[in-house]
């Protein structure tokens, strides 16, 4: 079937309205009018090429938010009507160890992305959020909880999980010490969701301005990383970090940060290598440097059901599709609180 | 009083025999007279300064095995002719959150090393055991077991219980897929204890000249390092790997060996960083480095328990204090199966 989206054609071109094909409704599949959809800074680096991978026609987005329209003869989860999610993938191998134990992100054969992969069933490419519909397995879509704002809910789908996947695989719990470096799209979430998990946040930022904000988000401390004393004063204080800042960086500061025994857990992957981290206090104080991969199905439903619960939303900057490009232009600069959000219907088609 | 020791007492001078001066007995000490001392890496980086941290006389040596000569009033783990052994720490803060769940090696105070160290109870300079007599508090000593031959216990005490506190902490357990890097002092001792555990062990070396012994000492596998289809052979394959290298090297080859939530251990420093780590296959196959530091009095004892019931020791070369200077440039070309050990019986002193 043929819909409405906002399609990148090449590398250098803005995203214009067009339309693509859809597969037809398979008997698992849920057929999705999308309301609201995050922009992601990997949908900026595919719209333009910038990993090298991308296929065109190109249609980014996975931080989805919309209405079940129809529902293939065996979907039991979900009815029409009702408001869900789809985030990074929309499909894997269903058989691994990994997807027999509900991580399918890290899937042996590779989970199929919701955009710019391969269609298991049509082996043409598939088509994200930033269009008037989606098609995904019902096992790849998630409930939404009523009480929520839509708009702001969409980039717990992919920002969101992303945070709450190593909160959940390394136990963070009420009293835990957690640090977050950058307050950025995944940052702010990682604050606001440790905080509501009980912990006791640490924000690192370079930015003296954001100190303010990530207070109000939930941070209890907040410390100006460039500044040597304010690092000197949270030495081996950290049971675990979150590294959200992709840009490479050197990552000795935020070691000596941790406790012995402690995590850094780099959720961003650096277009060039970070400075190579000294072993020594790895070796002494019994550190990790680790990295986790968005999140499971369920941790996504997981972290959905406790938003409702705590009432967590991300902060949102709403945008139209004709809004795109100046959105991109922004994020470019890290101007934006904390995530812009495509509005789809009011985006003129 | 007074003891006979082999002496460093500038970087550029050989060893001589000589005479350094111990604390007198404390209540909880125990006196032992050293039957033998294994000749560990760091005894050759501190007698010449290597790290400049070196205070001279300086006498090295922390894999002791000797005899029980005299014990204070409160000892009551030891008494006069045991065979025991000392590591590489001879005191901590006893008070600390490490010190009290048996974690001394990551005493916050920094425990008191067998040498270089400062005596609790004298502020004077601690002397190993390239000597005739050690003193310890009886916490830091521990009880060899019978059946073993003693010389080829004393390098259990560090290189030992530095590749098994790895293995007991990430929970290395029968059918685990293990992977250790480099066949030296640490590695023929990884590939013993793993293998015993039950493990399926992978010895990784860039000399295939080493891979009959590796097979010998318990080794499955055998891959050249250097020969990228034996390591594209590996993709994938292993639980957890040992890295017994200390000298810079590319750590992407064996990130990209191990298994989904693997984990690189590092139990070697370097004295330049190796190339910085991809970080893409962390994230996306939640790998983690870490690194690990000596053990704990409480794995020593079980390390040696455990070696004692399945018949482990090092691989030895016997030498005697005179041999020392000859035995320390073997030890620079790697010219050793697997460790030197002094018998202080056959020094002339
Ligand atoms: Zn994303
Ligand atoms: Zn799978
Ligand atoms: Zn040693
Ligand atoms: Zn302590």
């Amino acid at each position: 079937m043929k819909i409405n989206a906002l399609v990148a054609t090449q590398a250098g071109q803005p995203l214009r309205t067009g339309q693509v094909e859809l597969r037809d409704l398979q008997a698992d599949d849920v057929k999705i009018e999308i309301l609201y959809c995050g922009v992601c800074h990997s949908d900026l680096h595919m719209a333009r090429n910038e990993w090298g991978v991308s296929r065109y026609p190109l249609v980014p987005g996975h931080e989805i938010v919309g209405r079940v329209v129809a529902t293939g003869d065996n979907v039991t989860k979900f009815s029409v009507g009702q408001t869900v999610g789809v985030g990074v993938m929309i499909d894997s191998c269903r058989e691994c160890h990994f997807c027999k134990q509900h991580e399918e992100q890290y899937c042996e054969a590779g989970f199929t992305p919701t955009y710019n992969g391969t269609d298991k069933y049509t082996g043409n490419t598939t088509f994200g959020g930033y269009a008037q519909h989606v098609i995904a397995d019902q096992h790849f879509v998630v409930t939404v909880p009523d009480n929520l704002a839509l708009n702001a809910v969409a980039p717990l789908l992919c920002a969101g999980v992303t945070v709450w996947s190593p909160l959940q695989h390394f136990n963070v719990k009420a009293g835990d010490r957690v640090g977050v470096v950058g307050l950025g799209g995944l940052g702010h979430m990682a604050v606001k969701l440790a905080s509501a998990l009980g912990a006791e946040v640490t924000l690192f930022t370079t930015s003296p301005a954001k100190g303010a904000d990530a207070r109000r988000l939930g941070a209890s401390n907040v410390v100006i990383s460039r500044d040597a004393a304010q690092m000197a004063g949270c030495q081996a204080s950290l049971d675990i970090i979150l590294d959200c800042v992709a840009a490479p960086h050197d990552l000795d500061p935020y070691l000596s940060t941790l406790k012995t025994n402690g995590q850094l857990v780099l959720v961003g992957i650096p277009d060039q290598p970070h400075p190579s981290p000294n072993v020594t206090p790895m070796v002494f104080r019994r550190l990790s440097i680790t990295g986790t991969s968005i999140g499971s199905i369920q941790e996504t439903q997981q972290m959905l059901d406790f938003c409702g619960e705590h009432n967590i939303t991300a902060d949102v900057e709403m945008i139209t599709g004709e809004e795109l490009e100046t959105a991109f232009e922004r994020m470019l600069t890290s101007d934006v609180k904390y995530r812009f959000v495509i509005d789809m219907q009011k985006t003129r088609w």
